[in-house]
């Protein structure tokens, strides 16, 4: 049985400023929640579940009492499109120094929730250190990105920060991806750098651009404007990453 | 002023269904709207508009008269989070016969219709012929698919079909993205082919996987335990796909 007091706090962790007021978010479904469960349990503040959930094991830890919910009261705490079986209240974490090595993304104004969480899940798996952000951008802890990340915030640095000051700082190649841009299978892959990456519509602006030190360019071969924002960063990590 | 019948059979085509009986779908936004008038307009049936949007010159051409609607009125009718200031009710294209060569993306169990239409839109980029679907997935003219797909229905031939028949029939090479597949770096790009796309969670079926005459994978160096659908996409249209 769920507090109203509790579905409030709950609810209002899906806005930025409510998290921020509480210092805490939301993960959900046993994905998220195994992996929140294995590499950061002390964060887990609140676990939240139907019985159609089961607890994973593992040995010699101590978490936080499940609070059994019906279906109905976990459906309206979940910001998914299915509800989960389980959904739990997590404490954000003390943000850590940025990296000064190794390779960064750099969203500037990237908006669509989906988009950054999928941004995330592609610097995890190419080994990216960290994932930056400007001004106007999707906030990480937002539901959906952590959703889409799959886990990628408990292994990928991230920041918001004044995105100009942050690249005119580091001695680092800045790469950008433009339509006037060197072709990308003639660009020698880099073991450091920044990929900056540029809002949904509006792609980089001026004053971002002019920090760049290489752009670069994806070659077209059909009718599209444009790649989606989350798909050309998976195809500029995969051709500009050196192992 | 828009009448309940009007309201009642715009609403209807946000489902497949209701799309099927009707024979139309709907297109959102500016955008859209000027590649439909610009290279489909005879399928253009009928226009909504608030007196924020201006319709485009298009020199000796007759579209349907604009029916001028309140803000609220079409904010009631639109299926984006920003409603727009145009949309438009078309004719479902008649399918035409699937291509027997060059590049085809073959979705199974496609369930996201974000996903569906990203994958459109990089079909659009790397001049992939066709997209075809098999059962289970999301509908190619779901207002989601349509929106991701940023107009790649206007250049992309599309299909549902049963897959495995599909794929038994072709005699083109078809490649299947696995985690013991061969390291895609290493892998020679092709001129024609199919690339089998799996269900978001749970990848492809055995069924589907036996018809792979190709099995690769993307290298991986992070922590991330896969890639999201469309990413991987992106990713083997780039290195797979010859010029």
């Amino acid at each position: 049985m769920l507090t109203k007091a509790q579905g409030k706090y709950i609810r209002s962790l899906s806005t930025t400023e409510g998290r921020r007021e509480a210092g805490a978010f939301v993960i959900e479904g046993p994905k998220l929640m195994a992996e929140w469960l294995e590499n950061a349990p002390d964060s887990v503040l609140a676990i939240y579940a139907t019985n159609r959930w089961e607890m994973p094991r593992y040995a010699g830890r101590k978490f936080p009492e499940i609070q059994q919910l019906r279906e109905s009261e976990l459906a309206g705490l979940s910001q998914l499109r299915t509800p989960p079986a389980v959904l739990a209240v997590c404490r954000l974490p003390v943000p850590e120094p940025l990296l000064k090595t190794g390779w960064t993304l750099a969203c500037e104004a990237l908006q669509d929730p989906g988009n950054l969480g999928t941004i995330l899940r592609i610097a995890d798996w190419y080994g990216v250190g960290q994932v930056v952000c400007g001004e106007g951008s999707a906030d990480f802890y937002n539901p959906k990105v952590v959703q889409a990340g799959m886990g990628a915030h408990l292994r990928i640095r991230t920041g918001c920060l004044p995105l100009a000051d942050f690249l005119k700082e580091s001695p680092l190649p800045v790469f950008a991806a433009t339509l006037s841009g060197k072709n990308i299978y003639q660009t020698a892959p880099q073991h450091a750098g920044i990929l900056l990456i540029g809002n949904e519509s509006k792609g980089l602006s001026e004053a971002i651009l002019q920090h760049a030190t290489h752009q670069v360019m994806i070659p077209r071969r059909g009718g599209a404007e444009s790649l989606n924002a989350a798909v050309a960063t998976g195809i500029l990590c995969d051709r500009l990453l050196a192992f």
